[in-house]
């Protein structure tokens, strides 16, 4: 059954794919199991459960290590999620917008509830590349910002955000780290956002990242960079969002003849 | 010494990182030995070759099961490239706009050379959820190109084209795999794109992938399923690009002040 989307679009019942078997027929034997969870897994619905381990190496003749290979991967995709000592059928990633708007609308959009926990935030001297980035003398006090992002009960990101004591020199004092920034930027400060470049890659989680988002280690990871500028077109601040691979996709929507987005 | 990158920003030079180590200060072996690996690396240039196995494994008094995981690590991140027998250090990750370009835009705009090879190219019945993604009949015939993509002598990507056989009848005969097909599109059918939604995602390589780009099993890839349209807003393409994670970042700049692209 194919995977229901907030834009409408199928998560996997669009476009088929072939079932990544090579033209010359051989696999390794972990990912014959995997084809045979797969089509196990896309037999259930959203929420339920896989048979106990014990169960699937019976049923796909497989040794146990190979069983846990194949859950494995599909974990790390996001296909599968742990509930308590348990394994169950995991719900569409959740589809995040590239867009100025804030962490918080857009999980919001997606009828989540969105929030955030304080890890760390403390000014200190400006290290020289992030200086010529945001055109501020190495050295200058910044704040550094850094949060766990979650969506309902779940942790899905980390945030770390800096930016000039100057440009907000009250944030250890009057925000409320369980909100959205942006929103305090525009209120409080009246510091609006004009543009923002953003680069999207992929990066193994670190021991540290981790633990505070709570994945297992080296999960894939979608790491966005972002440095945003206000209507003046001087840089704002710099942001360093990590999401997790399993959970998270982005969309956009690409317009214009001159083949560039805005 | 910062990687350098074709927009200026620097790819690990700007907004520091935490070492990776969580507060209370453990961290797996394997991983004590990454931090090492990562100081030798960052202290070469692109292309330089690392010590042998056995050389890092008494200079790190660690394992030498211990160094090549750490290695791996690397690898997947593409911090690290195989070249013959040994590992260098890797170039800046390739920084690919997410636009209505195409491909072969994006890559020589980074002065690489942009090549395709044909896996696949046949017409097929449209299978339901296509259909309705690409408002077709069921059933209906549609064409599936299949190419591997290449940066200069590298395979970086596989993307799988759908489109109804009635819009471009004569694609097999007349077009030649290895050129932009957006550039077959505009010049010889007169269909021009108005505007795509994409979503980005990141996955797991399937073996018949990773042997097709030429990749580890299992390396992160960043997968990008588009659909576009005409000028007439009809649906017109459904592409799934899979791009090597290790070798592609995606950048977009933001605007608008309703905090939408485009």
């Amino acid at each position: 059954m194919p995977r229901m989307s907030v834009t409408g679009i199928p998560q996997d019942g669009g476009a088929p794919v072939r079932a990544g078997v090579p033209e010359h027929g051989r696999v390794p034997k972990y990912y014959a199991v995997r084809i045979l969870l797969t089509e196990l897994v896309d037999g259930l619905g959203e929420g339920e459960a896989l048979p106990t381990e014990r169960e699937m190496t019976e049923r796909f003749g497989a040794a146990r290590e190979t069983v846990r290979q194949a859950l494995r991967d599909l974990l790390l995709e996001g296909r599968l999620r742990r509930r308590g000592r348990g394994t169950v059928v995991a719900g569409p990633k959740l589809e995040q917008p590239l867009s100025l708007a804030s962490y918080t609308e857009g999980v919001r959009r997606q009828g989540l509830d969105p929030g955030r926990t304080l890890v760390d935030l403390r000014s200190w001297p400006c290290p020289g590349p992030l200086a010529e980035e945001l055109g501020l003398v190495e050295g200058e006090p910044i704040w550094h910002m850094e949060r766990v992002l979650w969506a309902d009960d779940e942790r899905v990101g980390l945030e770390s955000t800096y930016i000039a004591v100057e440009r907000v020199p009250r944030l250890d004092v009057d925000f409320d780290p369980d909100s959205s920034f942006y929103a305090y930027l525009d209120e409080r400060v009246g510091t609006a956002f004009a543009d923002a470049d953003e680069r999207l890659e992929t990066v193994l989680a670190t021991p540290r990242e981790a633990l505070l988002i709570g994945t297992p280690p080296a999960l894939p990871m979608l790491l966005i960079h972002r440095l945003s500028r206000d209507a003046r077109g001087r840089p704002l601040e710099r942001v360093r969002s990590l999401y997790r691979g399993d959970r998270f996709s982005f969309t956009t929507r690409l317009t214009g003849t001159d083949g560039t987005t805005g």
